[in-house]
């Protein structure tokens, strides 16, 4: 791992009363700038940058990507993902645990949107605060992992009703823990009966079809609509 | 699941610029009161419930266990733990991430520890905020279960290094994930020196032995010392 070919930019949280003004900004953003922004968020180890490599791959032909890596420490992420071929910044939370819509905006004009038509924000590992921050993404994205269990829907539920797409990840190792797949899509639906619920593994491709599917759709939507 | 038998406590976190305060009032509340209070931290769906099961199974004839379920919202832990035979109270964060010693002190208070010896604090899940409160616990440990991969420390390093014992949890299903345990180790201890490693599985049971062991000799040294 080489760090010093990551760019690294320190980012701080403000308690905004107006993040999702804020948001607003960065969607008219991403909008002049004809670039696609997703706000994939899972818990740590969920699985989102392996879920990305895969992405990247299935798309870097297509698309041009960038990737804005949030950690509160390490570019271990970054570096796996600007290996994928991949533009990458890492952003560095200093300790908060989300990101917000005023990190994001700074984050996307340092990272330099010009040439890109895709940008992931790989948020901070954590169910709770980045579903409560808006940060002017065109779709937000959740993995809930297999072993993480069937219940995380009950116990975090705001995730789960702001999100556009909900991936079951790891469902390659569903075998062997105890994970109640349609318990776990009632729990979502009860929440929120327009998401999208599919079953994928960044390991063995499964169920990226789908994903890729519904991703490569709404880029063209917003794209058709920026006409 | 019968709600109705769980006491439910709103707690408000306050942006306590004397958490360490508050922290150490927590201390001294639980040694007059001769309660031992372990912190519990770990991602979402890491095993925290398990664990604390087959730990009051094993030391409910020894100790008369509390324990304080923090969750955002539900109560699905509280009624697990409490159907394996300790006194439980529901503490609901209001969408903070996190509990802090004031919090964590109106919860024991609403417990009432009269009778009690041992309570566990089961915290929010996430690797990232529980790390920077300091609730007034006399121990704090931390499960890292193997699917979130060995390279958590690198990427959570303040959780790692304010941990007194770490759990790596879901040894069971080692086999099916890409998980180096000896890189795991060594950057924990890059981190922290001191820390206990032991793998544990809460579902076969693997290496309780150690964790009780270490538990309980906690805990008589915090009742020799009250002496």
């Amino acid at each position: 791992m080489n760090a010093n070919e990551i760019n690294v930019l320190d980012v701080k949280a403000d308690i905004l009363e107006d993040n999702d003004k804020e948001a607003n900004v960065v969607r008219d953003y991403l909008k002049e700038k004809k670039v696609f922004l997703v706000n994939l968020m899972a818990s740590p180890g969920a699985g989102k940058t392996t879920t990305l490599v895969r992405t990247i791959n299935a798309l870097k032909d297509r698309y041009k990507i960038g990737v804005m890596e949030a950690d509160v420490d390490s570019d271990v992420d970054a570096v796996t993902v600007q290996n994928a071929g991949a533009k990458v910044i890492q952003l560095h939370t200093g300790g908060s645990c989300h990101m917000d819509a005023n990190m994001t905006h700074c984050g996307l004009e340092e990272m330099d949107l010009d040439g890109l038509d895709l940008v992931f924000l790989e948020n901070v590992g954590n169910l709770v605060c980045p579903a409560e921050f808006d940060v002017g993404a065109n779709k937000k994205v959740t993995i809930l992992s297999v072993p993480e269990g069937d219940d995380k829907p009950l116990k975090y539920p705001l995730m789960f009703q702001i999100t556009d797409f909900l991936m079951i990840g790891k469902i390659d190792v569903k075998p062997v823990f105890d994970f109640d797949e349609d318990a776990c899509r009632q729990y979502v639906r009860d929440l929120n009966p327009e998401i999208e619920v599919v079953p994928v593994s960044a390991k063995t491709g499964e169920g990226f079809d789908k994903w890729i599917d519904w991703l490569t759709n709404e880029i063209e939507k917003f794209r058709a609509e920026g006409q």
